[in-house]
């Protein structure tokens, strides 16, 4: 059984296509897992050898990630939150993703634990 | 004007979801993305204070992803093939995705610069 892994929370409002979605969990896949590297480098070691889990789920909108980007903060989990620039479906500067760990999974499904696939 | 970019190239005849396809394209994207911190920190260091530019593209298949994988490696650049062992679309073990750098544009470009957005 796994036991780490990074959860990616994407905003059902925005209705990004495909490609942009998929960039915007890229960006927080790769911001937080560089933060667990620099600050958490046990999980992020044994979450990257066990195979680097990831799930993406979502929520309704941008309140929901900044209350789980908090609630996830107080645990002591990674965060990354992504405002992208460049995007050309969406304004400059919106806030599309929330990234979660990696962490033990436990810690993380305190955080996402309720949150439907996307 | 950014000067370094990643690219996630995926499969199109897999026709993965918009969450499974997410999930394989942060994977290539934080494999070669470490991969990069390794072995050329002075690119990824540039590409990630850039804002870490992700590009996703298509190709037709698996055959196509192993020919540009070779060719990126001929000019240096990292690179990661993913290969997905816990999906429920496809069978376990199928070369889902290859990401491309980070590396310099005109690098990228030699080796990605013909393909289609998603």
């Amino acid at each position: 059984m796994l036991k780490y892994k990074q959860v990616i929370v994407v905003r059902k409002d925005l209705k990004l296509s495909k490609g942009k979605l998929a960039v915007q969990v890229a960006h927080g896949a790769v911001t937080a897992a560089f933060k667990a590297y620099r600050e958490k480098r046990e999980w992020f070691e044994r979450w990257f050898n066990e195979g680097q889990k990831k799930v993406v789920v979502k929520v309704e909108k941008l309140e929901d990630l900044l209350e789980l980007k908090e609630k996830a903060e107080k645990l002591g989990l990674p965060t990354a939150l992504i405002q992208d620039a460049g995007l050309t479906e969406i304004p400059p500067g919106t806030i599309t993703v929330l990234a979660v760990g990696p962490g033990p999974n436990e810690l993380v499904d305190k955080v996402t634990g309720h949150l439907k696939l996307l």
